[in-house]
């Protein structure tokens, strides 16, 4: 679950790996984002219907208690589940949030939150994804936020 | 809504003023959040249950087209809402979001963002708010976000 | 919210009239939803954008406090927010419910409750809409659940 | 998955057994609740923090189309989640449903719908659970709906 990946493919065993067009693809849209930038977010791994992300504990993410902030956990669970959805679409599609919605289950602590989405349904408009993030300190992960997120296919005739 | 605002001012009309300590109080707390600041976002107006924050528009907090990102939008809808809540809470509590839910209803564009939360029912252990995201772009606001969530107040003694 | 009301009667100030056509349509589809009718729903008000159901208290819909139950609650809501999208939509067109959260903010207690839908963004594939419940009694209505809605436009050929 | 219950004590090893005081309680609790007599629907799993039911076909929770109607399959997967919950509350207590948020991923079809509950997170105060809903035709499900849940712990001096 926390594999980085590029150099992974023997030892993958129980997930497909996404292609190399598809992280090349996933990649290059993310460099492109600022908040996730800015945030220090990085991801962790792809495999098709699940994108892995993490982002590090800072005062710059964190609330007074030390505590990751409510809209720092949302943000990285609404990219990792859009990723998820992308890695199932086709070449010159692109993705857009619908809506999601989010429990915030535990304090977010830790020395960094991994944020995992999960396409749970994909069809040709819309796809659904679970959106989890735990709280990992010393490799022990404790499940802090779920969620679940509609997302829409824009191919692009439609933009 | 029973508003604490004893103090209001002569001029204000459709709406209660927050005392200055409920201010105070809010603007203190506000102050410690890391993330509100690294994203740029300011309290703008704060009312008996109801809060308003402005997000200004850089590449820090927008995507590849210059929308604003999904999750620098949710992260000060929430927040509005969880100081919306916090107006009506007694002295020496606390504010949880306990979860929210998000429509990103057009794409997220403007000078600025303008983050509405506003309380629609205020419990002795739970508030739930409306949140709402508008684009304002030379005085004009376009709702980009709507959204509900809920809250939960921690009393000193549960902490 | 494009209205279509071209033959809106004389006594209705506020909100603009439904269509004859509209007002058909829209019961034709009602009268073969078998839930409604053994719920003992009914539709009271048709707007564009704005659709009104109403659900009379009975031991089929409540629960042991006399309270209607969530899910009773819910499918009047879902379905007052699903027929306020509609309202909007070309002819042979059909819509889907996507998603929808809901607040339950109160004992839903009255005579009967009433349900609101209102459509807060109609877009061409995606509209999305507000649902409110209140609880009526002796006139008086409270506000008793909350909520928001995804639905989707089917066009015929997708069917 | 499919168990129906009373008698397969000796042969369930995946799961713990709810004690007899537990079911008990829950089914008491069920037998008051005059919308799932109305509805057809019946619990045929209990287990601590998992509750399964069954709503079989017919037209009374039905569309035109013969597709299980959302506010049915709504109503069971949130008495579904609330019963999971309800096991892991002390005796004495009540369970009631804060808020939750459903996606209909897929037309409600089957010779039933099973609906599945399952405590994600159990706190002092509140509770979150996971719904998910199969349609099951000939022994195959395919997951309909999928959602989340947020109830609350009622003890008696507070009612």
């Amino acid at each position: 679950m926390n594999a980085e990946g590029e150099h992974a493919e023997d030892h993958q065993t129980q997930q497909e790996q996404a292609s190399p067009e598809m992280v090349a693809r996933i990649r290059e849209s993310f460099d492109r984002q600022g908040l996730m930038a800015h945030l220090g977010a990085r991801i962790t791994q792809i495999t098709p219907g699940r994108v892995n992300f993490a982002l590090p504990s800072r005062p710059e993410v964190t609330q007074q208690h030390g505590y990751f902030h409510a809209g720092a956990t949302s943000a990285v669970a609404d990219s990792a589940g859009g990723y998820a959805a992308y890695t199932l679409f086709p070449e010159n599609t692109e993705v857009l949030t619908v809506e999601y919605k989010i429990n915030l289950l535990a304090p977010a602590v830790g020395a960094h939150i991994e944020a995992v989405g999960t396409a749970l349904k994909a069809g040709r408009t819309l796809t659904v994804c679970q959106l989890e993030v735990f709280g990992v300190l010393d490799g022990r992960r404790k499940l802090v936020a779920n969620g679940q997120q509609t997302l829409i296919r824009v191919n692009p005739s439609e933009r």
